[in-house]
């Protein structure tokens, strides 16, 4: 919603004293007060203006945030999380470049047997490695991962905008999304159930920038 | 902006049989005219009815882009971009790599002494030399680059969402951001003045999901 010139002005008003009665901003802007009903209706339900009873209306500067960060904060990351491009941890360096390629991923997700969550390993972790005349073919892939408990995670149930902000804030290009639970020597463990990557994020921001989800987004 | 279970119901209403005028919608909801008048209001502000005088409502199932998708289109990749990570192409592929370790980047932009576009390479494209056995010391980087015209580029004026569509369309983590311009043998040349990667995507989705532009974007 784009506010129109006179709403601008009315907000300006109200912004510098709050609060106002519709008959005050009326003759501040030399309007009758009828003019002014839809706009002052439209800056209330819109949640910029609040209007209280016989005081008059308030400026919502602190109005939670915009609907934009609304919606980012109400997406999922298991809505739009891709399937894990996971290898075992006992494969070799060279295996796992294969699997590297053969998935056309960036990282790779090191699990256990049980699918439970051991490390990351990026192209440029193995590119060290193959600089460092590592012996690819006979060292496993768990030599050279980041392991746990330094991996950073994101759950199904967060929000896109949070996993997105972990992605920024920790230079990295990929979160293991897992789900928790206690494994039985009584330790938290993580399963791996897909990863979410900066791919995601730019495919989402795509998405969004058509119009993909009409019956959500059309109307902010 | 989110829409009340009356607007739903006039929105609904209008779209079964456009035109409608106010009264007709009225009598449907046993409302009177007074009561819908706010809502009508609204939902014609917001662009998502269309009023057409002495007719009625109309449903706007056309109307443009949403304001999400008008604002990724508003804002521009000149604004947003990186410092362009480029190395020139004579270098060796191993000081390539030095200089993508040094950066922080996982795709440097490969330019000549003008600083005209000339390639692109990836940190996989250099692990695969490396597993090659290659000379990383002896051989330059653009035996190695994905060379010009194959390049996607973009421009400063060209918007973050067409930009973002490349990126997730062909697959790759970075574009070079560029100038034209005709150089001395007439041919069309394109000058780096940047980079734009799905990290400047995320981040920008980060900040604009935490109402980092709050003039702009805080009352769509």
């Amino acid at each position: 919603m784009q506010l129109s010139e006179r709403q601008e002005k009315i907000l300006e008003l109200v912004k510098k004293s709050s609060p106002m009665t519709g008959e005050q901003i009326a003759s501040q802007l030399n309007l009758n007060r009828a003019t002014l009903r839809p706009d002052l209706t439209i800056l209330t339900m819109a949640g910029v203006l609040e209007a209280r009873p016989r005081v008059g209306y308030f400026y919502n500067g602190n109005a939670g945030p915009s609907p934009i960060a609304q919606r980012f904060r109400q997406l999922r990351v298991g809505d739009f999380k891709s399937i894990a491009a996971a290898v075992k941890e006992s494969v070799s360096i060279y295996d796992a470049v294969v699997s590297m390629f053969t998935n056309n991923v960036g990282s790779l997700i090191v699990i256990n047997d049980e699918r439970e969550l051991k490390g990351m390993v990026s192209c440029k972790d193995i590119l060290k490695a193959s600089l460092g005349n590592m012996d690819l073919h006979g060292m496993p892939i768990s030599v050279i991962m980041t392991r746990m408990p330094n991996i950073i995670m994101a759950a199904s149930d967060e929000s896109v905008l949070e996993a997105a902000r972990k992605l920024v804030q920790h230079q990295i290009d990929t979160l293991p999304v897992v789900e928790s639970y206690i494994n039985e020597g009584g330790r938290e463990s993580f399963e791996v159930v897909g990863r979410f990557t900066k791919t995601n994020v730019t495919s989402l921001f795509v998405e969004l920038g058509q119009d993909k989800f009409p019956n959500t987004a059309k109307w902010f």
